[in-house]
């Protein structure tokens, strides 16, 4: 089965899934890309202003793209017809993501729209969210991604 | 030394630094946080619109905070100062980023303000940009980040 741009419908709302941010994670994320003392040593984090070893805000939007890609895997496996996306808007980190927290992800469709510039595709506009065990709103961003038309030649 | 709202010049820009991805690099963020062929595969890859393998745009965005976070830890090392961003817009890949580019990263300070509600913090708006080795722009956004006002209460 494969989800082309015409399968897409305005207001569909998907659950992506949870994902616990263990400190353990935590520290591994920030070793790597975000090596800040807040994201790497309890002592040093509660003394900051987060109060508490916290997610980087890049690996709180990067466990999106895992949950996301997962969906992609089952509902899109023909890689030629969906992925690329040229960018998102106005990302929010709303609150911290302290080790320990669950963030249960979700994605509905805003809008969508063909590209006249480039007939095989279409765009679609998603608002992606992600709630945490509390039911805080901590994150959220409008994403975009482009879906292949049906019948159009493969891109 | 630390830098303070105040220390923030407008038009400021500082180069962060380059980054070079490897297949290897490419694929192992990849199979943690972006499992698409393309980011995985190279066969796969090459038949993708892609056309090669291509890092995942979440890794382009995660090196610019492995960049900028050496900045901060030079610049800024007492984590209450500086650090916690609110979010950022408009978010670009324009290019693929394939094995073997080298990106270039910089930061240039457009804009900053006091904030009313919370007296203590300013904010810094920056334009980020990553440049391959083909001088080509490949990556950028509007970040934002809260520096701590000098003579300012801690946080």
């Amino acid at each position: 089965m494969t989800i082309y741009f015409e399968d897409i419908e305005e207001g569909a709302r998907r659950e992506l899934g949870s994902y616990s941010f263990t400190a353990g994670e935590i520290k591994r994320f920030a070793e790597k890309f975000d090596p800040q003392p807040f994201h790497l040593d309890e002592e040093a984090a509660r003394n900051s202003h987060f109060g508490g070893l916290a997610a980087s805000g890049w690996h709180t939007a990067s466990v999106f793209m895992k949950l996301q890609s997962r969906m992609i895997g089952e509902l899109a496996p023909d890689v030629r017809k969906s992925g690329p996306s040229p960018g998102y808007r106005n990302l929010r980190w709303l609150k911290p993501v302290l080790a320990g927290d669950t963030l249960a992800y979700s994605t509905e469709v805003v809008s969508k729209r063909e590209l006249a510039s480039r007939p095989e595709w279409g765009i679609v506009f998603s608002h992606i969210t992600a709630v945490n065990q509390r039911g805080e709103l901590v994150f959220e961003f409008e994403g975009s991604v482009l879906f292949a038309r049906r019948g159009a030649p493969s891109a």
